[in-house]
Order: C-alpha cells, then sequence, then structure tokens
C-alpha cells in the first residue's frame, strides 16, 4: 500500500468538445475535480474554461495549474509530483476527453507508480471507446493506432497493411488524423480498401453534430461523402 | 439521415459491480435509461436489478427485456430490431460495462447501421479504458486483446508473442480472463516475460476494492502477488 500521506493522483475527463458537462460525466466526478487544487494540464487554456464551467470551490485564478504536453521534457516530469510527495491531490487532464490516451499524461501516471502513489482513473467521454462501441464493428478485438503517416503514399501503404492486418486476426482497427487532413484521409481511405471491408466515421462524438455511420467501401463510394473537413473523427475499419 | 420515423439504439453503460451509478454514470445517461420501456440485454437478471437500482418512469416489470447473448443464433437477432422499426426507443446493455466490447451487443449495433437505425453511445465505465488510462502505460497506441488461451502451454506461447509485439510496436497489450484462472495468468506472466516488461494489474475497477498497480516483471517477483482470484481483473503489458 503506498504510504498514506501522499496524494493521490485522480485521472479528470473533460468534455470532448464545447458541450455542458452534464451529458458525459457523472456528478461524482465533478464533485472530485472541484474540490481539487493542484492541475497538470495538457492546455492551461481549455482546462480554465473547463474549470470555470464546473464551478471550482476556490476560484480558478487560485488553482495551481502546471502544464504536461508533446513539448514538456522528460526531465520536467518528476517536478510535476511535488504536490503528491507532500500530501496534497493532484487533477490530471487532457484537453478533451481522458488522460493519458493520445496524450502524454501517462508518463505522469506511470511515475507516479514507480513512487507508490495512488493513481484513481474517473470515468468520462472517450472518443475513441464511444466510436468503437457504436460503430457495430467487433469489440472482442481492437487496436488503437494513433496517427497515420501524413505523406501520402506511406498512408496509402499502412492502410493496405492495416487492411491485410485486420482481416488476418479479426481485429478493429482505429485510427485519427488532425482534423484539417480528415478529408483527405477519408478518400484515401476509399481508393486504397477493399469493396467488402467496413468502414465507420464517428465525428463529433457527444456533441449536437454527432455524426456515426458504418458502411461497406462499396457503398460509401456510392453515397454522398460526409464532411468531415475540421471536424474530430475517429476511423474505424475491420476487414473482413 | 436515418427516417425520423425510427427509434433510436441508445448504448446504456451499467456499473462494474454492486456499486451505487452516481459515481460512474452521467445524470443525463441515468434519465434516458429511465424513460425507456425496450430492452436489448446480456443478462436479464443483472439488467433487471440496474434498471431497479435506476428507478424506471415505468415498473421494471412492465418493461420489454429481450436476451442476446452468446447463446443467441445469429438468424434471431434481426428481430431485436422491431421496436426500432416501429418507432421505439430501445437500450442495449451488457452485463458490466460498455455494452459492444467484448460481448455479443457489437452484432445488434452493425445491424442498427445496415438499416438506417440511429445509433447513440451513452458515456459511462469501461473496465479495459479505466485500466489503460490508470496504468501509465502509454496509450498512444494499444491493443485489446480478448482472453487467452485457456491451455497452459499455448497461453505461455501466447505470452510470449505478445511481449515481442509489444516491444517491436511500442504498444501496450490488454487481455483479461475468467476470473477464476487470475491467479494461473499472473503466475505465467511472471514466467514467461522478460525483467524489464511492465505489467500492471487492475482489479476491481470502480470498487471500494480497486487496486491498480505497474511494476516491471523483476519488480513484480520480489513482491506478494496481489489476490486475484475471482476478482475482474485487466493485464496490460508494456514491453521494450
Amino acid at each position: 500500500m503506498p504510504p498514506t500521506s501522499y496524494g493521490t493522483l485522480y485521472l479528470i475527463p473533460v468534455t470532448l468538445g464545447d458541450d455542458h458537462h452534464e451529458p458525459v460525466l457523472p456528478v461524482d466526478v465533478v464533485n472530485i475535480a472541484r474540490r481539487l487544487e493542484n492541475f497538470v494540464v495538457e492546455n492551461e487554456k481549455s482546462a480554465r474554461r473547463f474549470l470555470g464551467s464546473i464551478k471550482t470551490l476556490r476560484p480558478v485564478r487560485e488553482l495551481a495549474l502546471s502544464t504536461l504536453n508533446e513539448h514538456t521534457q522528460d526531465k520536467d516530469i518528476p517536478a510535476l509530483l511535488a504536490p503528491l510527495l507532500a500530501g496534497q491531490d493532484i487533477g490530471i487532464m487532457s484537453e478533451a476527453g481522458c488522460p493519458g490516451i493520445a496524450d502524454p499524461g501517462a508518463k505522469l501516471v506511470a511515475l507516479a507508480h514507480r513512487r507508490g502513489i495512488r493513481v484513481k482513473p474517473l470515468v468520462g467521454p472517450s472518443s475513441i471507446l464511444l466510436a468503437l462501441i457504436a460503430s457495430g464493428l467487433d469489440g472482442q478485438r481492437f487496436s488503437f493506432l494513433g496517427y497515420l503517416p501524413a505523406e501520402k503514399s506511406a498512408r496509402n501503404q499502412r492502410l493496405r497493411e492495416i487492411e491485410k492486418h485486420s482481416a488476418k486476426a479479426n481485429e478493429t482497427q482505429i485510427f485519427i488524423e488532425t482534423p484539417y487532413r480528415n478529408q483527405h484521409l477519408f478518400d484515401d481511405i476509399l481508393a486504397s480498401c477493399q469493396p467488402q471491408t467496413r468502414l465507420c466515421v464517428a465525428c463529433n462524438l457527444t456533441l449536437e453534430s454527432e455524426l456515426i455511420q458504418t458502411r461497406t467501401i462499396a457503398e460509401w463510394q456510392k453515397l454522398t461523402a460526409p464532411s468531415l473537413q475540421k471536424q474530430p473523427t475517429v476511423f474505424l475499419l475491420l476487414a473482413s
């Protein structure tokens, strides 16, 4: 058991867009986030906006926010644990959704385990998980691959590998793209994959404009393409 | 767009154990589940207990529950869509956590997409996701593998393959076991894997007895093994 004099590292999920938190966060999660005074955040601006929206017990300007993002050097991460070692709790927050997936938060969590600090994950929205369950693609086995290569020919090569692996392992393949390149990725999938492969696009999850559709490549080719440009989108592919 | 005369298929997450729903379900999710009158459930007994606990608007005995589990034949699944085609909403529920992951619910969701029925995923607890974010293992890439082979030598062989793939792809490997075999699996991992490989065991997630620890194989070998027997546990492994 970790020394009881240490604080707890809470993994605080936040909303996926500018929506309200009631539809996507349990009351108890909001109450925990409200009383914390120390945060490690991926994006300070969005974190302050979220903390303002949940009405923290202390004014947001009095809370201690440290940044952990892709520019943070590994040597600077141990210092972020200081409040925990001094007995105070910390909340870690990603820019959107759950911390520690496709963001650098996992490094701080790993350090906490090494120091025997209690890590407490809280329930909230994850676009990857919501997309997976809503896709109807087999959730018995799945892989999240993060971003695919940005360069067109490397990406098409990778898409063919992904499709091959999906068919062989009967495994749903999940990937994302920076929103302004979504439409290119969608077009490349339609051009590179087999007609009977199933593709789900899950767009603007939890928002009013949510769109989730699963079709075969052959069916997508006959439809008017959905407008994915600049919309946060999760792509899921299952080949047979 | 789907015909507006169709109902919506809601994916209703439920608690992971006998805990209360307040810590793990958003209020709006509970309110949606409360007003539904048609359900497709993996386990009728646990579904009735959950519906009783959230105080459905109509008495639980008046709600229509159909079963979809591993014994359901594919030919019987299309009939489950009938209320949706007649304009009524359906809630689909797994025995624990989110529907459509490691349960047969995905087949109904896939059919709904084929018929142009709206699918709406709701936020709630997923032991796989909670384990992943709390493990501190790299969430940039991960695979969920479901169950490993039950037979010892096949399982040890599979563990070595998993470890090799994890190191090569820098990918966290997530898997589960039927709870009464957890201790055997844990012992086999310690015996089969490399000393520097990191292993997280995440046990009884969201419950009072929650235990989440990440250590290297070498460190686990020196510790008293945690008691995992008959406790729902997620195993996560990252090799380097």
